[in-house]
């Protein structure tokens, strides 16, 4: 268990329809000029963007929309001139992971005077410059950007998908599950499978005896296995979407990564294959995800992989590489469930042209070769991207 | 799973040897006059007393020592008075739960003018004054107060043991394991058996689904029933000691018991015993966990106690009952291999003179009637009592 510092001041207020009361009150404490940020048009077709004017009457809002998935550092743009035009109090970003993400960004963009994209690729610039406050709705149950300080910015001139982080979380999070219900079954699968890989992440670690944290983690893992079905088959259960929106939460608010030695590997790779291919993050991760298990498990780490294996699938045996070949197994097994494409070739990649220059980056970005829990170099990283052509490992 | 609204700005350093480098850093923020509370002479011994005074050797400090097990109103009067002569800025409390408890109360009783016992008994008051930012050393593991807004204030002269809340957690909270190598092996066991009391009065609860929340909480006890056996075997050794010093800020930070419906049965019941008889306050949950659970074990309790069954003690079987039971019974052995009483004789409580008194006291205090998970009325408490004489049931 490795030494940490933690604080999370983000207030959280979790429930069914309370922003139309408290939204208000929670704006008023940061002042009346507001910059509501948001993606597509969906919220106006759910009537929450009605919602939401509605409560906020009395201020004076100004709006950014269009913020894309895999969000774009030219939203950022716009948004840090709307924020400069318009003396904005606060930002109310109401979205996914990328309309969130975009919003923390403005809100240290507002302070600097050049092409925001110098605060993604100098990341000490937004620790010396303010921030607006900024609130969030969360409408997507994934990226854990709802109560932490990270943002993930694509630049599509330069091929690169880089995350970024501020000095602040959310001020407050408003996180109302029935929101999710219009998830379509593809986003709420994708989501599910990130809140798992963050999870992961966090979990094969080479800290020992973070006995406290671990359990954690398997703990939030085995709701969002069980949950995650449900939301599928059953989009407006109540309990599905509340644990998966908490699950996604915990999952990623700094909490369950505290006294870890490592930093993440299947997110850096996945990054690129997002950033060439703009493929949903999620499913890009759900088919990574148990080739890098299946790659890195070895003498060394089958103890952990079988810890997985009894603690989150209740697998039963002495033999630690059984019972990991098992996990890593269900773990494929619970994610194909999802119905979610396995392979490359299930979501447009059908060539190998671009391996080599993601592993390349993946390696660099992530700094998989010194940092990672199992250290991966450029040329392991493409045997991930080709074992993931296909399903023969597993089926 | 219930609406929740969550927010924790407690600050945590967590590991060995930092205070000596961050103490000043951090006292600095609220002010050069800093009242320091403490116990008995234990910090002295220790060298840790001296260790702070040379941080803060550019502070005014100002002393409150003395602070006893089941802190004394006594104690917070002393407390109010020198932050009031002294115009303290901040409170650096360096202790267990007892001294971190009372320096909470004088933080607030600084902004009142009247008997800080009123602060307690009319809970209202305290949200409406200041209360002085306060900082702590933790060097013992057990009642979560390094973290949250609570401290429980006895009053010899009127039998009274109760809860009272602040508007604050701890600024900042220093936790090293360290600390902890030299508390006795039944301070420690007292320690560990409160941070299980506290994980499973949030657990048995009547909320369905709460599964991230359940997840989290199986997650901690396991860890806490790993390695307490082993400080007790081990005192130095770091990663038990790590485990259950954050296990108890975990266990209640206010983070796993989101989405609960119930108050707490043990603390009042056991709250009654300390406050008649002043036992140690962990050996007297673990006397009445075990009987509490037996009691409370129905057809409508079964499927909770062998889940709890399942994931914490990796019990295998369908029968829930039978899973229930055993769970109980291992609950009832890992207190005991900790080397505490069992009855209430044990601990010197051998007659049964005031059982009829503390009862109707927890029940009213604690709301057991109402809003507890299984409810309980007075002579259900003195059952618990009469099944505390014996280990008739266990062994």
């Amino acid at each position: 268990m490795e030494d940490f510092t933690f604080v999370n001041k983000t207030e959280v207020r979790f429930g069914a329809d309370r922003l139309d009361a408290e939204l208000a009150p929670v704006m008023e404490r940061f002042g009346k000029r507001i910059l509501l940020t948001y993606g597509g048009g969906s919220i106006k077709k759910s009537g929450l963007y009605d919602r939401i004017m509605t409560a906020l009457k009395d201020f004076e809002v100004f709006e950014l929309d269009g913020i894309a998935p895999n969000p774009k550092i030219a939203s950022v743009r716009d948004g840090q001139r709307l924020t400069k035009e318009n003396d904005i109090d606060a930002i109310l970003a109401v979205g996914g992971g990328s309309v969130i993400d975009a919003s923390k960004l403005i809100a240290s963009a507002r302070f600097y005077d050049e092409d925001p994209w110098d605060l993604v690729i100098n990341p000490d610039i937004r620790q010396t410059i303010d921030q607006l406050p900024f609130v969030d709705i969360l409408t997507l149950s994934a990226t854990g950007t709802e109560m932490n300080n990270g943002s993930v910015i694509s630049n599509p001139d330069t091929h690169q998908k880089l995350a970024t982080f501020g000095p602040n979380t959310p001020a407050v999070s408003f996180l109302d599950p029935t929101l999710t219900y219009s998830v379509s079954k593809w986003q709420t699968a994708a989501g599910s499978i990130d809140i798992m890989s963050h999870l992961f992440e966090q979990y094969f670690d080479n800290a020992t005896n973070n006995d406290v944290q671990d359990g954690l983690r398997e703990g939030v893992m085995r709701a969002v296995i069980k949950w995650a079905p449900v939301a599928l088959a059953d989009p407006k259960n109540y309990d599905a979407r509340a644990n998966l929106m908490w699950a996604s939460t915990m999952g990623l608010n700094g909490l369950v990564g505290l006294g870890n030695q490592n930093d993440w590997t299947v997110h850096p790779i996945e990054h690129e294959l997002s950033a060439y291919y703009d493929i949903t993050h999620g499913v890009g991760l759900g088919i990574l995800t148990p080739r890098w298990m299946s790659y890195i498990l070895s003498e060394t780490t089958a103890a952990k992989f079988a810890q997985y294996g009894r603690n989150v699938w209740h697998i039963v045996g002495d033999d630690d590489m059984a019972v990991a070949k098992q996990a890593i197994q269900q773990t494929y097994d619970w994610i194909k469930s999802l119905d979610v494409p396995m392979t490359l070739p299930g979501v447009d990649i059908t060539s190998d042209e671009h391996f080599l220059a993601m592993a390349d980056s993946a390696v660099e970005v992530g700094a998989l070769d010194t940092d990672a829990y199992v250290k991966l170099q450029a040329e392991d990283v493409v045997k991930l991207f080709e074992a993931s052509m296909t399903t023969d490992n597993f089926e």
